[in-house]
């Protein structure tokens, strides 16, 4: 999707409280938010708001000299979803459906962000996990069906990863898997706030469930035209591709391929255009020729 | 008060959401906002936020080749007030203390403000006038007393005007002031955003109360250094000054006089500076070398 004007306060918003959150001080910040209005001058539209977002945080990096300013973040985000995946596993398994609540413990793991959100608030993770199973009972079941039946006839599967910590969710999902099959976890090639790289998803043990894999940009979102030939066989190879987080949502949703989307719905702008609500948790079915993924199961 | 980086995404919002408000189409706006991020980029937080405004309004008008793209917004500003007024002056003037009730109303016309909200929100302009008697009995007795003594001894009262519209609502308080006096009503000397111009000004009715006269600059807000002469001798001699509006209390709160601020607060940058809350309704009393304001009358 293209970016929309509404964006922009959201974008500066963003670099203001992302600076702040890496500990940037004032006359840092203003120097990174003045190069960031610099970018801003020469703005195309047509960009995605993860490509936007993409220039403002390697603005960041570069004038903190720092290339992975949110690693402490990143590894406290790990350490928290790792806390609390014992319990979820326990959840999981005395589910009802099994699979259903590990796709929403997956989802619930995607409040684990800090691009959107850039201060870390306990009471919001903590109640985004403690509704996961509520949530799975109110998802749509002959859709949700159709995503089981569809994984367990897959013999590859590719989940795009959003952001660290939210990875270790996404291992029990992929845990709850129907049936044994080639997993593919991508994660970016380089750090982008605190998205999942290699790195982070070995923390989150993924290399025990799936094979990780760089998908060659620094964006936090998917934009095929900048991923590497080796991830772009597997996206377009794969049985299945599930993508995690708003991020990829926003680069994704117009490719030329069937897609399961998972997220929280984090923006105002995202909740207008598809008629969803912020705070929404959303399984798409994108099919191969639609944009518009207008198929919610609420 | 100088402008806080939190002020940056705000300033954006309402460049985005003013030029639509004046029907620019997204071309325009976009082209806009590429100049405001230009202009943005040689940011000085020194400057007040509405002298940072004002940049933001000039770009407007230019690419717009409007000089004052708020007209219609003004013009029905002032006619919704008119509608209301009558029933305003009956309420004030059979309350227990009409002069708190003028003073309430004369809030209440604060909510006529298209920049920090550039929308027309019929409801909350409903609301505002609705609470006002209700408010008026919430002021603190002993302080709305001296406001009272202080306009009852004074021979000369300068009131600053802050929006179209809102004019009406100073007129009703004018009337209400205690014992004749001269009353100087300060305007904007040229548009910016649907800041009353002696145009407005007249509109409303001031010229029957007060004599209106153009403070020499078009800030939405009063920076002293930019005023005429002939303005800022009122302004020092006046016995009483009524600053009406947040931007004429972001550029005054440090000035070298004792200022009286009537307003509701509107951001949550002032609000947590100065420890109100968004929405609160302000009699603020500044005495001569006091910039901080700590004495709301709640």
């Amino acid at each position: 999707m293209r970016t929309s004007l509404d964006c922009l306060p959201c974008i500066v918003r963003q670099a203001v409280d992302a600076s702040r959150m890496v500990m940037a001080d004032e006359p840092t910040v203003l120097k990174i938010m003045k190069i960031v209005f610099e970018r801003l001058a020469c703005l195309n539209l047509s960009a995605t708001p993860p490509e936007i977002v993409r220039e403002v945080h390697a603005v960041i990096r570069r004038e903190l000299h720092d290339v992975d300013p949110f690693l402490s973040i990143k590894k406290k985000s790990t350490q928290r979803a790792l806390d609390i995946a014992g319990s979820a596993k326990v959840a999981i398994e005395s589910a009802g459906n099994p699979f259903a609540a590990a796709v929403a413990f997956s989802i619930a793991g995607n409040i684990l962000d800090f691009g959107m959100r850039s201060e870390w608030n306990e009471a919001l993770i903590a109640e985004s996990f403690s509704k996961a199973l509520e949530c799975s009972l109110k998802f749509d079941d002959t859709a949700l069906a159709r995503f089981h039946d569809e994984i367990a006839t897959a013999d590859m599967v590719l989940v795009l990863g959003d952001n660290a910590g939210e990875a270790v969710f996404d291992r029990l999902l992929i845990e709850h898997f129907p049936r044994r099959k080639k997993v593919f976890y991508a994660v970016k090639s380089s750090p982008v706030i605190n998205d999942a790289t290699r790195e982070d998803a070995v923390e989150a043990s993924i290399a025990e469930v799936a094979e990780i894999i760089a998908n060659g940009a620094d964006i936090p979102g998917t934009m095929l035209g900048e991923c590497s030939e080796e991830f772009l066989r597997i996206f377009h190879t794969a049985d299945v591709v599930i993508s995690k987080g708003q991020g990829n949502f926003e680069t994704l949703n117009e490719a030329k391929r069937k897609i399961w989307f998972l997220f929280q719905v984090k923006c105002p702008v995202i909740a207008k255009h598809y008629a969803y609500s912020v705070g929404d948790w959303m399984i798409l079915e994108k099919s191969r020729n639609d944009s518009g993924c207008t198929k919610p199961l609420r």
